[in-house]
């Protein structure tokens, strides 16, 4: 009987096409999220850091950090996706919405949309479409993640293969920028750089410079923050029989350990509009130093503003690793992420 | 004259029947200690996640967890009661009262109910009722524990002895449900399990299946945040030539961690509303993977009410062992918790 | 181009007196600083802890901890100030304004008020005036620091010699103590020790006995939380090959330590009105177990106040070295701190 009270999570087989999972554990957040975050992080940028710096964009309060959105929104669909899965393979199509702000409340469900049976019958991929939600019913995030998930019985029939066809970036016309929000009053010197949009070129490699080494209680505390259970973050017990001999550390930290660097060159990109791609490459442990450097992938107009451009960005991160040379592959890689950035113009 | 000016804490002879102790820090709590204390534990219970999920339910806002208000009330008693102690020997009639919201103030009180010196005179059991109150003078938590505390000069005359008449359990009657509490709109869904009150049945066996490692910075920044001042947690350089050669787990960070697994299993069991009993069966330590399993011991049902119904839980914690063989003894086990969970009815 | 966008910070011929420096980052604070104020350094000065309390005082909310306000403002000053620096040397003239509230939002600016090139021509010590300012534009705080910067080229010119003259304290007159104020509410049970300004003697030394022992995840946890970019506080993998092999502990977080340590034997001196000097004897790393003791220094009247009055105190940190002999010199010595403190009188 107490077998059937334990979630143990979804196995190749137990997704289907087009079904809707409802994701549990709705999360209200706010101010200790946010000193959660910064404190986990060291993230500096000027909008999630400052409730005064926000309302000289006209936005009512500092919006929470996009990437701790991200993470919490990933952090619900974990029990329903990835308990079972092998590896976290890929990321596209995020999309960022409504502004989260104190007091929101977040929910998310996910769409299956692709499978994928491995030809060695015991996994295989599935896509998922995670959409976040606050209390109001705005999307606050859209993404397409993709996992290798185990089946629970090798002979299981295959499904049909589907594959969704993702587009290669964002279109910058889906970039959701607040209507409201005005740049005109933007203070470059208290976000902490004097590069607007016009001063980035498409080519243009940036190291971060900076790094930061990940203990095993900032990984966990981090993960643990965004309710995310996966068991390989957290049970040394287990995991020092495991694939690796210790736990490893979740991606998303990682994601957000790079974007906090990313400050260093790139302090004006105060707002992530879209996350085109990602891969984790290798991956992270405890020890490990995080270091990051990003290339400037595109200049992107946004329509009806003169306030505001966005920069298609494409961050790496290493561990141990400083990134002066901008390694873009090796074992020492963790992280391939693009990602689109608004900055304010001239 | 400088010895005056520093807590000694009380010996055991330092104790009066009937005697009654207030306690030092106030504390205000809010959207800091709710984060913090999921980010600590992992905690999804969606009440204490969600104000959304609290309103459906008739509430103002989301309460904080249970086992975070018992850990600060207990954390206030520390520099009174325990600062001498050589251990917490038990809990028992531990009564949760009113709900901790964001900006409620928690103070609290303890009064001397049993005393029983030791045959070897150098130490004695020290039994307390501990009631944490807030700012409009309601009880939030009630509870006795019993410790044993070293004498100041084993020539001092030993008292008389006292040892409280304790319930068994706390009866049904005295549970307090809020009056205004609806479960009617209870959504199990976003709570994270389809298991209501009707399907538990007395006698069933529950394994929590995950397991929680705990780092040294894990569990100080946990017992700090609690207030938690008893030594033997945080002195390295004192604990290396102590007892075990290392700094010890404060029980209820294992208490926390324990509920935060029993999650996976009984994510309906919303609310907690008596500690009837506990015991720390052993010591822990940094590096020891926490596991949890569960019995249900009585299925309740709750004066007036047909929405709600509770359940006596006695949960087990052990630690680098699984529990799905549900072990009950052994020197891996921590933890022999007994409480009463609130559940919706169906 | 991309050496351009990443901030290398200043070097010392970089300073020009006079110079203002607007530093970027502001912050909003509240809740979750506090709490994560508290679960860092387990601090218990009623004030800061409890907003009831506060408002007993005539005070609209419990205000920030003056320490987190010191570490926040230092924090916002690194980028600009000390990137580039081999040793942060010292404090001096250290006032607190107005009290932080949550929801405020603090940025800081920096004056070069000195300089004075070594004779190695390698470096020079830069003298900064920092102020942290509100969102109403009031001073929180306002110090000097002087730190050892690296010069970018030994051959650059050395600036004119100008040290500044710094008060050896800060006068009783500059104590800012918020005029509506009131301590004849003060309750001393609550704020958990019985000795008011009254009870203490100038010379009077007290051991603050307990102990705390750092880990690198507490550390970098809390220099994090203030958006303190020492990179010495985060890369062993530079730092593994450094002047010590390993991550130097942020010093104002043995600041922060020590004051909550204190809490034994002040605890009421509930606020901090200003720190008068302070240094940094040796570097602390993780693993330290830091111990405080303090002495009274002087006893100050505060003009026009019969509810409060002052202490000048000393205070000194140590690693792995008990203080019940009050020890002020040797290579366990952390911290030097001579600061000016509240209590409440009969």
């Amino acid at each position: 009987m107490s077998e059937s009270k334990t979630n143990p999570g979804r196995f190749f087989e137990d997704f289907r096409i087009g079904e809707t999972i409802a994701h549990a554990t709705p999360r209200t957040v706010g101010a200790g999220e946010r000193a959660l975050y910064i404190a986990l992080t060291g993230s500096r940028f000027a909008l999630a850091s400052s409730a005064e710096f926000a309302r000289r964009l006209k936005l009512p309060d500092a919006p929470l950090d996009d990437m701790l959105v991200f993470n919490l929104v990933f952090g619900r669909s974990v029990p329903d996706v990835s308990l079972n899965a092998i590896a976290n393979l890929g990321y596209a199509n995020g999309r960022f919405g409504a502004a989260v702000y104190p007091g929101d409340t977040l929910s998310a469900v996910s769409r299956v949309v692709g499978l994928k049976e491995n030809s060695n019958r015991e996994s295989g991929v599935v896509y998922v479409q995670t959409t976040g939600i606050n209390q109001r019913g705005e999307t606050v995030l859209d993404y397409v993640r993709w996992v290798m998930v185990r089946k629970r019985d090798r002979a299981s029939p295959a499904p049909e293969t589907i594959v969704p066809a993702l587009p290669e970036s964002v279109s910058p016309k889906s970039l959701a920028l607040a209507a409201d929000m005005d740049l005109t009053g933007y203070d470059a010197a208290l976000a902490g750089s004097p590069h607007y949009w016009d001063d980035y070129a498409a080519g243009e490699k940036i190291d971060h410079v900076d790094g930061m080494t990940i203990e095993e209680s900032c990984h966990m505390t981090a993960t643990r923050l965004y309710q995310n259970t996966a068991k390989v973050h957290f049970n040394q017990h287990v995991e020092k029989d495991g694939r690796f001999g210790r736990r490893i550390v979740y991606g998303g930290h990682v994601i957000s350990l790079a974007r906090a660097l990313s400050f260093s060159g790139l302090a004006n990109a105060f707002r992530i509009a879209a996350i085109n791609g990602g891969r984790h490459l290798n991956p992270c442990f405890a020890g490990d130093t995080v270091y990051a450097w990003s290339q400037v992938m595109q200049k992107l107009e946004l329509p009806g503003r003169r306030d505001a451009g966005a920069l298609r960005i494409r961050t790496y991160a290493t561990k141990d690793r400083p990134c002066a040379d901008f390694p873009a592959e090796g074992e020492d890689l963790l992280l391939d992420l693009d990602y689109t950035a608004i900055l304010p113009r001239r």
